[in-house]
């Protein structure tokens, strides 16, 4: 085969076979092919497309460049849930323990924060001595023990998706949703499940923007999905504002730990219990989505939930003292109070801004190799379509980094719109997608 | 300026400034920018185009890589010819002659002859002793000694499409018009003329096969010609058979001699004098084209085209003694004619199976680092149109490997389709455009 003419094919428009791709794949991963000549096919991926059985391939390429988890040896349905990302987006550290806790098994691999998103596996890390870094045999054990797992990717999943997400990171192919559908699936895939929930964030704090774009992901991650036979199905959420109230590590983990008390949080709770809903549903624990989120609901008040919870901290290696006793973890240097300015109605919040607010206190990262601090982030009140009267405290900042503060405090007025006509509030759950 | 953004903004298809081009080019060369953005980069001009302007910057930024040479020195106009290749083209040989004969100066900067097309500088160096690697002062001084000298690209010159060139070859971007185009004119242009008259071949034998893609590249070449404030003209003429008889270096030295001792060859005459005659009409020295072709034909019923050309050869340090007496160069150790297998008229001519035919004779080159037997190559004598008899001679072959001689025979009277139909001769001369 000839990389060349697979470039050429694909320049021109023509669809390439499983057979070429999967040429392209494996003779890059070891080095055959340059990174120019993989340059090229990707921007004529990029801007030509490609189809469904394309996108299938490649995942499939990428998927078995690396290890497959083979979890055959643990009992039960094994069902995941994979988000775009956004700002405050706790919901995996929520509906994992609810899932578990309902009967079915939850093997998540997960990502770090980058820019104004955060990640799962920063805010786990946030509890002292949690490990996100578990040997398979480990990984397998903590499952198989509790129904539920955290761990970060390892570097025998999918290697070709690092390498080709590098050279996308720094040749304007990254936003192709080809591109972006076998990135995600080839690692959601490698970990063994039978089943995935998607939660595609759309809105000002998400990487999907446009509804129409978010839906367009989530119908190709479905049909990739189910060309391998697995159960799926996608959510189009609002990440308009961010999800709950707090944002940043530790921030999140004290959130998770109320709703998991039974705090209600009405746009989070929204989201989460549709998502573990979904995957009870999944998972044959319930006959539709809302009876998933009738059971899930349950976990939550009979506190098997937050049991679960403790469990898998525990068993990752997390002092657990910290979630029984949330006062004990360290405080910030500063903790500033923000008062709204003006009376009236929430109408537009510029997520975005919200997510690199946090980053700039400390929560987040620009590269990935900038470090976090766990304490830092924000708590924040403003809802789309709620009422805001002057002088009432609208967000609690939380950072070490003092010279930080005027600039955030600034950064968030603008980012919230107060209007005084009525606003109507933000439908949480778009579609479903199945 | 920021080389990911460039790449995303011709992606999505975004007009680039000449900074933006200029940028790219410069940091490229300069090792500041890696190849597999540059890559992506070719890729989305290759797919989303380069308009007028954006040809005419990359060409500057390309030709202002390197040196551009100036000839303010030497007297007279400066015309070049720039042909775009095929089989048996020895136009450049005959009319640098007779356009410095007629008083017009020809700096002329050549290729060499790669996959089934020739090369002029391959051509010249046939002739024992014959020196196309000039140094910068001797190139003036034959240019202003005789008022025509013919080398081949110093590294000095364009080196930024040298770097291109190479990248375009392997990521499937060489066939992009305005690519095309700056890769020609930014190495003309670096010539220091004044005019150029350029000959964009087509049909079987010609890199552009269609007529359609011939014309846009040789208007994006007018284009470009003029916004550098050059006299230019383009011809359209037709490849779909070898021009005149002889194919191979020093077979088409020899017929190069023989037609400007008078001989008619009559396709390659026409292409000829018409390119000199524009020549002259662009140098000032005809009012009409039409004229420059009466004073060119002069020139050679006068001798002294014939007279220049030895001249060239020997401020090139050629041996003339070969010129004039032909027959005194070395022969090939097989001599073959192969003969007509049926009656009929010419229909059709793989021209570009001929090309590869005389390369497999050792007259050509797979590889840049190939080495071609100067004595190799083949006379081919059938013309579209003309009657054939069963038995006539159709070409000699000329080789020194015995082991090529029947695949090459077959190849040749595959080459040829002959009907029972009369068969309309091609014309050569399919449009001039200015």
């Amino acid at each position: 085969m000839n990389i060349s003419e697979l470039i050429r094919k694909k320049r021109d428009g023509s669809v390439l076979s499983f057979e070429e791709i999967n040429f392209l794949i494996t003779d890059f991963i070891q080095g055959k092919i340059p990174d120019y000549q993989v340059a090229a096919f990707l921007m004529a991926a990029f801007i030509k497309g490609l189809n469904k059985q394309e996108t299938s391939a490649l995942t499939k390429s990428m998927l078995y460049s690396g290890e497959v988890l083979d979890l055959s040896s643990i009992e039960g349905v094994k069902i995941d849930k994979h988000s775009t990302g956004g700002v405050g987006d706790k919901t995996s550290l929520i509906l994992a323990p609810i899932v578990a806790a309902a009967g079915i098994k939850v093997p998540m691999i997960s990502g770090r924060g980058l820019g104004h998103t955060g990640g799962t596996l920063d805010k786990l890390e946030s509890i002292p001595g949690f490990r996100t870094d578990l040997y398979l045999e480990r990984y397998k054990y903590v499952l198989q023990k509790c129904g539920a797992v955290l761990i970060g990717q390892t570097k025998e999943i999918a290697p070709a998706d690092k390498l080709i997400y590098a050279l996308r990171d720094v040749t304007a192919t990254v936003e192709s949703i080809p591109l972006i559908t076998a990135s995600i699936m080839s690692k959601k895939l490698a970990e063994g499940i039978d089943g995935l929930v998607l939660d595609i964030k759309t809105g000002s704090g998400a990487f999907m923007r446009k509804t129409k774009d978010a839906k367009e992901l989530a119908q190709s991650l479905i049909n990739t999905a189910k060309s391998f036979d697995k159960k799926v199905i996608g959510f189009i959420t609002d990440m308009n504002q961010p999800l709950g109230n707090y944002i940043g590590n530790w921030l999140e983990i004290y959130e998770t730990v109320k709703v998991l008390l039974g705090e209600k949080v009405d746009d989070l709770l929204e989201v989460t219990l549709n998502l573990s809903g979904a995957m009870l549903f999944l998972g044959g624990k319930a006959k539709t989505i809302k009876e998933g989120i009738k059971i899930s609901q349950e976990m939550i008040n009979n506190g098997k939930a937050f049991e679960k919870f403790l469990e898998i901290v525990e068993l990752q290696y997390g002092d657990v003292t910290f979630i029984k006793d949330l006062e004990k973890y360290p405080k910030s240097n500063i903790q500033e109070k923000l008062l709204a300015e003006k009376n009236g109605y929430v109408q537009l919040i510029d997520n975005y801004e919200i997510g690199m607010a946090s980053l700039e206190l400390g929560a987040g990262r620009l590269r990935m190799d900038d470090t976090i601090d766990p304490k830092a982030g924000i708590i924040f009140y403003p809802k789309i379509g709620k009422r805001v009267k002057k002088g009432e405290v609208i967000a609690e900042i939380f950072t070490d980094k003092a010279e930080k503060v005027d600039e955030v405090k600034n950064k968030l007025l603008n980012a919230i719109k107060i209007s005084s006509q009525k606003v109507p509030p933000v439908k949480m759950i778009k579609s479903i997608l199945m």
